[in-house]
């Protein structure tokens, strides 16, 4: 049976909304799984009393320490080893679990991932990858913020890290991979986008390489990757928000009242807020690390575990494993 | 009196939609200009036929050929001369207009604004700003896709050009000048603009430095000018058409009729059609140049000249070049 660590400290909500999420999550599915709630012991099994949860699938596992959202990763990795983050990540070391959860503060949960779990041999840089809507199926978009001044050798490994999400979590059997540019012409691109489209254009890959794409084709429902650097992927990840809040305001603005409690805008309203979606996976590091937006609701936990869940059943960890061992057989 | 130059063969629906353009600018307001519009002077003049439009302060410039949206900038022209673009970019350098708009070839009109009327001197690339629309007051980004892989010097430069261009055009007395990046501190961004923050930091402007600002900050109506490279103003532009497509396709699948079709709707899909704005002003090339998104309607053509008449009148051109001679006695 899976068994899914959650950093029941991590986020803006916490540990409310994670318990809320993890009952709703068990409640919910077939999906058989152990939750390991990690945190201090009385301030998880007190949100769990108030929500009215005893399961014997629920553990606490205890970390009396707590990183603060605006805390530096190295320092408080290294300073708190007690942690919440630090003892979640560890367990899949120490293979007590096989999967993390947290809402926590992003960097430490990168941070103590790569030190504590390492990266799979071939991976230059683990990527962080989220999960967008589109009008069609959701879009993987990675690198979005861990890795800036990437490498062509970096970006192809996104693509590559992508793919096997794509395939194992997503669903998509044949996924097709686009590299974020301002053509879609081979020579258009910065210096790195060019040399990376040349890497994956020459290269045997196990999923379809589009080429470039541009700005306007990520949320258009066709592409299952977008492979950029961290300094455009966290740009246009932020600038998402702007435009929704752009769109929210001017829809409040206008419509009248019935309109904006409707259930067709709330259905609108949810499909555009892509931080429900399930959190972001941290791809290279030996091991499943799903990282949720701190202001995380309980349905996002709920959606996070369901993610973590397939992650664990489809192999992925195996499976980018293995995709690095064979380019590392032919690169 | 001021004189505005057209591209009158430019963009999907030339000559119709600039003819039509340029009645509504000139019946509408109490500003004063003579309209050039340049093309082939049969089917300009077949245009104003049908729209109904003499009046002597429209005259038609021949230019027999016409640049295609897909030709290659230097060679198109280079090969064609006597083009529409070449023409009318040529009026500004004879002395014959004071500025041109065209919704044709960018890349082509571009090139021969930087050939034909050169740059100021301290300019180091001309930029293509962009102004969105935001909660609040609209927002100028640049360099919005004509500087790839762009140097700390040169984004330093559009930070100045943008506020001449915040100050002259869009009114802003003290303009607000942001550097995009992912976080507010200034040792976040890539390398350029780590040190183009560093650059900008430490010289006197005659604009308010924010220094660093998120892609969350674009369209909150706090800024005026919002600086990155041309690779990333790119992606988020074509990136913000690709978001506004999903809100309305999802506005569109949700809601009735009744709503789709009403006044407040109609509001909110015009606020976020940033075409409509009026151009994206060429800026650091010696004169004016306004370029309109190739599927600008009559009325984007409209509000291009409004935007064309506030640079003219506010002595956009002198300004700036006053800028770049302030920054090179300090440099």
């Amino acid at each position: 049976m899976p068994r899914i660590a959650l950093d029941a400290m991590g986020g803006d909500h916490a540990p409310d909304n994670v318990v809320e999420g993890v009952l709703a999550a068990l409640a919910d599915g077939p999906a058989s799984c152990e939750i390991l709630l990690v945190g201090r012991t009385a301030d998880v099994a007190a949100a769990l009393d108030r929500h009215g949860g005893a399961s014997s699938r629920i553990r606490i596992v205890e970390a009396p320490d707590v990183i603060g959202m605006a805390e530096r990763p190295m320092v408080a990795i290294r300073g708190k080893r007690a942690s919440s983050v630090t003892v979640g990540v560890g367990l899949q070391k120490k293979g007590e679990a096989d999967a993390f959860i947290s809402a926590g503060n992003t960097g430490a949960v990168m941070a103590a991932s790569r030190v504590l779990m390492g990266l799979y041999p071939g991976v230059e840089r683990p990527a962080i990858g989220a999960v967008m809507p589109t009008v069609g199926k959701t879009v993987l978009f990675l690198d979005a913020g861990a890795n800036i001044d990437c490498s062509p050798r970096e970006l192809r490994g996104f693509a590559h890290l992508g793919a096997v999400y794509a395939r194992d979590v997503l669903g998509r059997t044949q996924p097709t991979v686009g590299l974020l540019s301002i053509g879609e012409e081979e020579a258009k691109g910065n210096a790195a986008v060019k040399q990376a489209h040349q890497l994956l254009k020459t290269e045997t890959v196990p999923f379809t390489f589009l080429g470039n794409v541009e700005g306007r084709d990520i949320l258009d429902g066709h592409i299952d990757v977008v492979v950029c650097d961290g300094f455009v992927g966290n740009v246009v990840l932020k600038f998402y928000e702007s435009v929704a809040r752009l769109f929210t305001t001017l829809i409040e603005r206008e419509m009248e009242e019935s309109v904006l409690t409707s259930p067709a805008m709330e259905r609108v309203f949810t499909k555009l807020d892509y931080s429900t979606y399930g959190g972001a996976p941290l791809l290279g590091v030996r091991g499943v690390c799903i990282i949720c937006h701190g202001r995380s609701s309980a349905r996002a936990i709920k959606n996070a575990i369901g993610v973590a869940l397939r992650a664990v059943e489809s192999h992925l960890s195996q499976h980018i494993e293995a995709d690095m061992a064979d380019r590392g057989a032919v690169a």
